[in-house]
């Protein structure tokens, strides 16, 4: 397929290699609050006509989907990308899951069960709130995984993402990237407002104790697991409108190179139109 | 618990007993669409508001929810409700589940094995576009129960709803009522237009035909299962800005009356602060 030149111009930006953006940058589109809040109206109404059309080349029979992971540091905005982002298209076409720690029956089975059975139907756009990275992501930091373990753990989640991509899913993978300093503006926002403590974990501050370690098991997992068929994307996050407007851009992009299309009626409309014209009103 | 006298002022109003409202009617609140339109703005930060409540009583351990079923016949807008009403809410928060014609699998089981596959988790407000209501509607049309197999049918129905209702999920049947004539306005646009060509199925003229018969079941079904703990409402639907005012504040009434609550913290806030104010920036 012929990629569009003017198709991909966030994600070409966006998409790590190298030394990630700096969180508070805008390295693509608007580098104000006020011009990004208003191109994020005009993009709700894009991603929402391609949300449309996604789903009912679904209901046509169809059977791609589009999948976005979000990963990121707690208070990176996961919750918030869904509320403001998937908030501008219809609900009936999002399927959202969040991933916490597994309860123990999940930790009986293996890491993809769970997440098997939150996949996106076809037509609808998926949204996980952390992944499947969670569970190389965190056995990493800890030390649990050895070596030869963390790159049999890659090549199952390539393998993972193949096959998602074989059925039809289109893959978006977006890490938040918010500074230390952010955080613990953020960390301490949820503390002292009442309506916002039940955000905030203790456990919070000693994923944050390990910044560095978290920072570069990332590092690896992009480089492992950035794929050209399920690329990563980094997403500077300490400006909401900007992580708004970017994640918005990334879905419109991704959607716009698939072009679905609605379906063609499996009826003859013409005839129907006939039909219904000289049906009368049912007493 | 104590009713508040003016909390319940659109569910009473649209509260089924006796003759439905006319379908392009206003009981109860705006009748103009410039004033219904303008109150769905403030709707909207109310649901939100007590959505995302709901949502964190239920991380910090509560088991409600809310499930609003919607039924009616083709075209009375259970789609476009569920955009423009779910659409004013955290996507978090909502889990959509639409039921159609039960797939071979599904016939297999018990015709409530897919709808309780479906429930809202606590916290969640789940919406079904048509519902375990399908199961009694279609096939008494169809002629195909008797009389005791429908009284058993019925009897299943509320203690279904009785058993959800024990485990904290607070059930909103809503009836979205059109009149045959609007229906015909509709079918016809959406053969006319080429994007809404999807939406029709040449099966809706067939149900048309029994306009009656459906009325007929459907006045059957509010008198065997209009429950103190799970009442059906009957919403004009003809228009659409009065369909989805309605519905936003019965979803609103709803909540409000549940009043969920942020939970406590399990933790010590200011502890937790004080440490954070010792937590420097992590190189």
């Amino acid at each position: 397929m012929v990629k569009k030149d003017d198709g991909s111009r966030v994600r070409d930006a966006l998409r790590v290699g190298g030394e990630l953006p700096d969180p508070g940058s805008a390295p693509v589109g608007p580098g104000k609050k006020a011009k990004a809040l208003d191109r994020l109206g005009g993009a709700g109404e894009r991603l929402s006509a391609l949300q449309e059309a996604l789903y009912a080349e679904g209901v046509g029979g169809g059977r791609r989907s589009v999948l976005l992971v979000l990963q990121g540091m707690d208070t990176s905005g996961k919750g918030g990308t869904v509320s403001h982002v998937l908030g501008l298209v219809n609900p009936m076409g999002v399927r959202y899951a969040g991933f916490k720690k597994p309860t123990p029956a999940e930790q009986r089975h293996h890491y993809l069960w769970r997440i098997r059975k939150q996949l996106p139907a076809p037509g609808q756009i998926g949204v996980f709130d952390r992944s499947h990275y969670e569970d190389i992501l965190v056995p990493r930091v800890s030390g649990l995984l050895t070596g030869p373990e963390r790159r049999r753990r890659y090549a199952e989640l390539n393998a993972f993402e193949e096959e998602l991509a074989e059925a039809g899913t289109t893959v978006v993978k977006v890490f938040l990237h918010i500074s230390p300093e952010e955080q613990l503006k953020r960390l301490k926002a949820r503390l002292v407002t009442p309506e916002k403590r039940w955000k905030y974990n203790p456990g919070d501050l000693d994923a944050r104790s390990h910044w560095a370690a978290y920072q570069d098991a990332y590092a690896d997992i992009f480089k492992r697991t950035s794929t050209e068929r399920a690329p990563w994307y980094a997403v500077p996050a300490d400006h909401k409108w900007y992580r708004n407007w970017a994640v918005a851009e990334l879905l419109i992009e991704t959607l716009a190179e698939l072009a679905p299309r609605f379906p063609e009626p499996d009826y003859d409309a013409d005839a129907e139109l006939a039909k219904l014209k000289g049906v009368g009103v049912p007493s």
